[in-house]
């Protein structure tokens, strides 16, 4: 047992982030070597040592807006939150989701279960970077990522804001090293960005940017998932956190890695105008409506990374539920299904094993009588090659598998598991088409090592 | 990772069953050298076959009274419920709980998403086990464990019944093979028996003997939980079906290997009533009292055996939540902590990991309002050596943690962790003293090798 954990520890530099943060040959390709920025945004990542151990990786994240924005957060429902996540909400509130001009960052420590004095740090954080702009309102959203039931080294992350501040820059290098100084123990930094037009001025030019990091953890702390949006189109509070609520639950909130939530989730969206034109004021307008499809698509892409991250991940595994009576409980199977650790476990051995994602299927709890009928239920594979799908069962009755096929399918790194629910007990009318998708990963040894592993 | 993958498969013969049937040193310690068996119950384990592979082992149990029992089951709420789960329903509805004299089962194939062949091979093995007691009406409730998707052998299973039969005995040995002739890798048989008295008639000895089988897997099956119950007490069938139902959710269903659940579980109650003595008709009645305090008792010792023998499984934990509002959200709680991957895989690594505790605290679904308030909960470890507690965090705020005495706690295979939810909101009036009990394992390399595994 001995040298089989020793050889364990040794595949785990593999897959968490190197100490001299060396980004694995297989991830390179998930990071952008240009991108297109919204204008009037500028970021900064600084140095600080958070962690006694990190003597030169940035660990403080500035996203700073030249004018006040519109913003917009969803936070963790977890009922123990941290005191970043405290604070964050209550700026929103009292600014009633405007004037915010800011987001700060800081890796390495969660600030969760810190008690007062957590809080009255958070606080000074979000107080100081206001400072830097000379505002006496709180206009900064405050988050936290690291280490939970430890206090922050806050005199040290204080002291280096100023420098974060004077750092600020917008080119790509910045976003970058911004999008780098959020992570804890991601293998890659995590940062798209994409140019869009509205239907009320296609003429003009707006942009999206967006950072996150994934579900890693060093002990004692536990998977946190931060993420910034922003966007130089307008748009009205109301509207904004209507969009941002929208695109959530159809990407981070559809996302699996171990299916534990922790205190400190946190996906916020700043919206400053810069780009100018009509500001998106009606959840019915046109503009609204792109919108919507624009920054949920965009969310899904940002969010997918987070699974391709995710720890000791070897396969990204999309689970399509269609046809089902209503998107909730479709939504709920695919989240029952991406949870389930033999499902999981099964992947990760390249194992054809539809018996337990039926399994899944029928033990999720929640869903709307009528949604699962059995001899309405089909499940198939769907090779990302673009090769026929793969029949595993239809209308209940079990399909006689070529072995080889699913066998070659599974060697792919990517998989989409495809459940038709065939309208449940609607399904006789041609009623219940709605869809929900989830993205997820496979269970691996190296899950086991990295979360096992001794506090040392 | 070849070499990787080699070490790990040699691995998994040390902690899923061999196939020579021979239990590991460590697990010998769980089975009983003699037993109390209720009289008038009978039992035997026949070889079948059902697995081409299996030569030799027995594979079909069959558990019979003398006479006619009164029967209660609890059966799994998986939407595709298998064939026996759907016969011994019908069985049990027909005969209204009365009626019932034996309990036939096969290892080896689950006869789950089989159609309506698989359903009428259940319903075949049950007439032809009535035929050997000349029975017209069904009187035999089916189980089944093991592939899933594939038909049963049905014609050798039953040209084995009137062997099955004929084997029947009362002996220790027979209760012991028929035990073993219900496991799938189990690594153990899982048996158990006790006598016991009823104050109506306290000068007359009663017995009680279960068996069970655990969460293990050949692929491409999934885990299933089996477990029969016989005593000879008298009990009319309103109240054995209201004392099974309140012992299997304080006992099988406050387990947690994986938290998935499959298709065919089902843990029945039989009983004949052959000690005599006034039979239990009244969920008010003394007897009814005590005897629902010794069944999920046993019940409880009973399932535990099934953590014992957990996929991979290095530790045995009992998590006790406390001094909840309601007895429900203790178990959500209680529960959710236990199906953590983060938890487990913390456990696995011995690790205390008190952050992931609360973090499973907090995003429990379900809960009732008011239940979890951060500021009044508290989680301990308690040692199973008798030693003062361990406390991790006290009304919300971190404890520091001697580290050494951690990790020295951690090493036993038993743990237990409790849970304080200090009344939730209503403690300050001094309510609130409800208290759940989940029993749960580890997660370990070894359980994703067993579950990983290639079909080969």
């Amino acid at each position: 047992m001995a040298v089989f954990a020793r050889m364990t520890k040794g595949q785990v530099r593999f897959y968490s982030a190197p100490l001299d943060m060396v980004i694995p040959a297989s991830k390179k390709k998930y990071i952008p070597t240009s991108g297109t920025y919204p204008k009037g945004f500028s970021v900064s990542g600084t140095h600080v040592g958070v962690k006694a151990s990190n003597t030169k990786f940035p660990d403080l994240a500035l996203i700073a807006s030249d004018t006040p924005c519109s913003a917009a957060a969803v936070f963790t429902t977890n009922k123990f939150q941290a005191a970043p996540v405290q604070v964050s909400k209550e700026v929103l509130e009292k600014r009633q989701g405007q004037g915010i001009q800011s987001v700060v960052i800081n890796s390495g420590c969660a600030n969760a279960v810190t008690g007062r004095g957590g809080y009255e740090d958070a606080v000074s954080m979000g107080a100081t970077v206001d400072k830097c702009y000379g505002l006496n309102e709180p206009s900064t959203l405050v988050m936290s990522t690291g280490v939970i039931g430890q206090r922050l080294p806050i005199d040290k992350i204080l002291s280096k804001i100023p420098t974060a501040h004077s750092n600020l820059s917008s080119t790509h290098n910045a976003w970058l090293t911004t999008a780098r100084a959020i992570c804890t123990t991601d293998t890659f930094p995590k940062l798209i960005s994409q140019s869009f037009t509205l239907p009320s001025s296609p003429g003009r030019t707006y942009s999206l940017a967006g950072m996150t990091k994934g579900a890693g953890m060093i002990h004692p702390n536990m998977a946190t998932l931060l993420g910034v949006l922003c966007t130089d189109a307008p748009i009205v509070p109301s509207a904004l956190k209507s969009l941002l609520s929208h695109a959530v639950s159809r990407s981070f909130n559809s996302i699996s890695v171990d299916g534990d939530t922790s205190t400190n989730d946190t996906v916020a969206l700043l919206a400053n105008g810069a780009a100018g034109g009509a500001p998106i004021n009606s959840t019915s307008s046109d503009d609204y409506a792109a919108m919507q499809e624009i920054l949920t698509s965009f969310a899904q892409s940002l969010s997918q990374l987070v699974v391709r991250d995710g720890e000791g991940a070897t396969k990204f595994v999309t689970v399509r539920v269609q046809n089902s009576p209503d998107y909730e409980s479709a939504r709920t199977i695919a989240s029952t299904i991406a949870r389930s650790p033999l499902v999981k476990t099964a992947l990760y051995g390249r194992d054809a094993n539809w018996g337990r994602i039926l399994c899944a299927i029928g033990y999720a709890q929640g869903v709307a009588p009528g949604t699962v009928i059995p001899e309405r239920t089909s499940v198939s594979f769907k090779p990302v090659d673009g090769s026929p799908i793969l029949k595993l069962l239809v209308n209940g009755e079990p399909e006689t598998v070529d072995e080889t096929r699913a066998s070659t399918i599974l060697q792919d790194e990517d998989l989409e598991i495809v459940v038709d629910l065939g309208g449940g007990e609607k399904g006789d009318k041609g009623l219940g088409g709605e869809e929900a998708v989830y993205w997820f990963c496979d269970f691996s040894h190296e899950y086991v090592t990295i979360n096992g592993d001794y506090r040392t």
